[in-house]
C-alpha cells in the first residue's frame, strides 16, 4: 500500500493506494465526520462495487445513494441538480460527505456537488477508472460541461481523502483502461523521461492489468499531480502544464459530442497534435514524436483527429477554452522529453500545420 | 464619501457609500481587470440604471448584458445557467468581470456565477437595494435557491468591490426600502446598541430616505459586517450571528414561496421570534422584545408568522436548514441588546411557544 499527502496546508489531504481499500471501514471511516453519508456512482459501478463500499462504511448512521447514468453526456447542471435533490429531500445536513464512486465524470460531478451544497461540505474520491486513480481524482478541479464548452462550470475544492484501490481496475472495459493510459503517458511526457522510459518497457504488464505495476503507475502519476497542484492549486501558472494534450482533446470532445470520444482518447489525440507542433517550433525532433506515436498506438489510443473535424472547427472550439486569456490561446508545449512549458504566442499557421500532420483538413 | 476594506488577506476589497458612483470610470474601472465585462441585472433596474453604469465602463472594450426577470423566485439554477449561456455565446475568457446591478438576488446569483465561471471569474457588487448595500453584497456568501431550501446551493465568493451609490435608494419601492430597514435593524441588535438607538431616533429620517441619514446606516452595517466576516470568513462559529432571526424566516420564505415575502420582511418576523424566544430562555425582558416589535411596525414591518403557517410547518422546513448540526438547530438569540449568540440546545417546546406568541398556530 502506498500513502502519501497532497501538501495543501489545511486543504491537504492523503492518497492511499492499494488492494482490497473500498470495504475496509479503517480506511474511509476516519474521514467521515458527521453521521451522513451520501453515495454518488453510475449504473455501471454500483453493481460492482456499491455493496463493497457500504462494508467500508458500516457505523455511518445515515447512508444514502444516487446513481447516475453513465457517461461524460451526463456531466451536466441537470445531473447534478439531482444530487441536490437527493440532498435535501434526505436531509443532509452540513456536516455530511459526499463519497465519489467511479471515474472522472462520478468525481467532477460530486466534487462540483459537495462545492456547493451549502455552500460546501466533505467529500471523498473513491476513483474506479485508471484515468480517475491517475488524474482526475486528484488536484480538487471539478465541474460539470455546458453545451458550448467543457467543464466550463466549476470549482476548485479538494477532497479529504482519494483511496485508489486497485482491485477495481479488473473489471474496466478495456477501451478505458487505455483511455486511463494516455494520461499516465502524459505524466511521462510533462515531467519524467525515466518515467516515460519506464512505460514503454512495461506497457504490455500495464495492457495486462498486472496490480503490482498498476499500483507503481498509480502512486508515480499522483506523486507528480500532487506535487504540481501543491505549487499551483488555482491554476496561476505551472499547473497549466498538465493540461498538456488537453485544449486540443477538449475541441475534439466538445464537437464530437460529449462521450462520442472517451476523454483520455481525445487527449491522446490531441497530445500527438501538441508534440507535432513542439517540433514545428523546433523543441523536439521527430524521433520523440514517433516515439509517442507508437507508444499511443501500443496502448490501444489514436494519434489522429477525428475524420470528420476540420481545423476550423478546432480554432472555434478552442476560441472558448479556458486557456484563452485576453483573446491569447495559451498553449502547453513540450520543451524535451520530461519538461513541459506554458506557450501563448504560438503563430495560428504553425497550430493549422500541426493539425494537419493529425489529419485535421 | 466613506470607504473602507473588508480585511481577507488577499481576498480583501473596498466598500464605497456615496453618492454618483455609478457613472463615474474612476470607482469601476480600476477593478476591471480584463478587456470583458458581463453586466447582470434585472428588467426592474435596468431601465433606472443601466445607462448610468454603462457610462462608467466606458473604456472597457466588451461590455456584455444578461437582464433577469425580477424577484427571489428566479433564483434558481435555470436562471443561473442563462448567465453561463451568455458568458459561452460571448466567448468571456478567465478574465473576465461580472457586476451585479441590483438586489440581493441579483448579487447572490451574480456572484456564484463569478464563483463557478471556468471555477472562478472577478465580479464586483453594485448593489441598489438597502437590503443589498446593508447586508447581501457583503462578505461573500452567494448562491441560489432549491425548491427544498433557500441558498441551499452557493459558494464562499468574495467580490473585487462593493460600490454602493446611495442615489440608488431613491427609487426603491417603499415596501423594499422596509424589507432593507429589518437588516438595518438586525444589526442594532445583534452587535451595537448604540447604533439601535439611533436607528429609534431617525427611522422617519430613514423612510423619508434622507441621504446622509442612509449613508450612515449602510456604513455602520457594512462595518460590522465586514468585521465579523474577517473574523470567520466561512462562518465557523462568530459570523453565524449575522442569521439573527433568519432560521425562522428562512422557513417562512420556504413555505410562502420565494416571493411572496420580501426577504427582509421573513426576517423581521424571524426575529421577533427569536426576541420571543430569547425572553423565554431568561436572556432579554418584555420590554426591550416591546421595542422590537415597536421599531418593526414603524419601518413598516410584519411582526408575526404568516396567517397560515403552524408551528409543524416551520419545524419541518427549519429541519433542513443550513444551520441543522448534526440533527440539532442551530439558533441565534439575544443575550441582550446589542449582543447575539449562538444555540443549539434549545428545547422544541420553547421554540413552539415563541412561534405561537407570534401568532403560529
Amino acid at each position: 500500500m502506498h500513502r502519501f499527502n497532497v501538501e495543501l496546508g489545511d486543504r491537504g489531504y492523503p492518497i492511499v493506494i492499494g488492494r482490497q481499500l473500498l470495504g475496509d471501514p479503517q480506511q474511509l471511516q476516519p474521514y467521515i465526520h458527521g453521521d451522513q453519508v451520501l453515495i454518488v456512482t453510475n449504473e455501471t459501478v454500483a453493481p460492482l462495487y456499491l455493496d463493497t463500499l457500504r462494508k467500508g462504511l458500516r457505523g455511518v448512521g445515515q447512508v444514502d445513494l444516487v446513481e447516475l447514468a453513465d457517461g461524460e453526456a451526463f456531466k451536466n447542471l441537470d445531473t447534478l441538480n439531482r444530487i441536490f435533490d437527493t440532498l435535501l429531500q434526505r436531509r443532509h445536513n452540513r456536516s455530511t460527505t459526499l463519497v465519489a464512486l467511479g471515474g472522472g465524470v462520478v468525481g467532477d460531478m460530486t466534487g462540483f456537488a459537495a462545492a456547493c451544497y451549502q455552500r460546501g461540505v466533505n467529500f471523498v474520491q473513491v476513483p474506479t477508472t485508471l484515468l480517475a486513480q491517475v488524474d482526475s481524482s486528484v488536484g480538487g478541479k471539478t465541474g460539470v460541461n455546458h453545451p458550448l464548452g467543457k467543464n466550463m462550470i466549476g470549482a476548485f475544492y479538494q477532497p479529504q481523502l482519494v483511496l485508489a484501490d486497485m482491485d477495481t481496475l479488473q473489471t474496466l472495459p478495456e477501451r478505458e483502461l487505455s483511455a486511463g493510459l494516455a494520461e499516465v503517458i502524459k505524466y511521462g511526457l510533462i515531467c519524467d523521461a525515466p518515467f516515460f522510459a519506464w512505460i514503454e518497457a512495461h506497457m504490455e504488464e500495464l495492457l495486462r492489468r498486472d496490480t503490482q505495476i498498476l499500483a507503481h503507475a498509480v502512486q508515480l502519476c499522483c506523486r507528480a499531480k500532487a506535487t504540481v497542484v501543491a505549487e499551483d492549486e488555482r491554476e496561476q501558472g505551472r499547473r497549466a502544464i498538465l493540461n498538456f494534450g488537453h485544449t486540443f482533446g477538449h475541441a475534439i470532445e466538445s464537437v464530437q459530442g460529449y462521450g462520442q470520444w472517451l476523454h483520455g482518447e481525445a487527449v491522446a489525440a490531441g497530445m500527438v497534435m501538441a508534440a507535432e507542433l513542439s517540433r514545428l517550433q523546433g523543441y523536439i525532433d521527430a524521433e520523440l514524436v514517433a516515439r509517442i506515436r507508437t507508444l499511443l498506438q501500443r496502448a490501444g489510443l489514436p494519434q489522429e483527429a477525428p475524420e470528420d473535424m476540420a481545423r476550423e472547427d478546432f480554432f472555434t472550439a478552442m476560441a472558448v477554452d479556458k486557456k484563452v486569456v485576453d483573446g491569447r490561446l495559451r498553449l502547453v508545449l513540450l520543451r524535451r522529453l520530461g519538461e513541459a512549458m506554458v506557450v501563448d504566442d504560438t503563430p495560428r499557421e504553425r497550430i493549422a500545420e500541426a493539425l494537419a500532420l493529425c489529419g485535421a483538413g
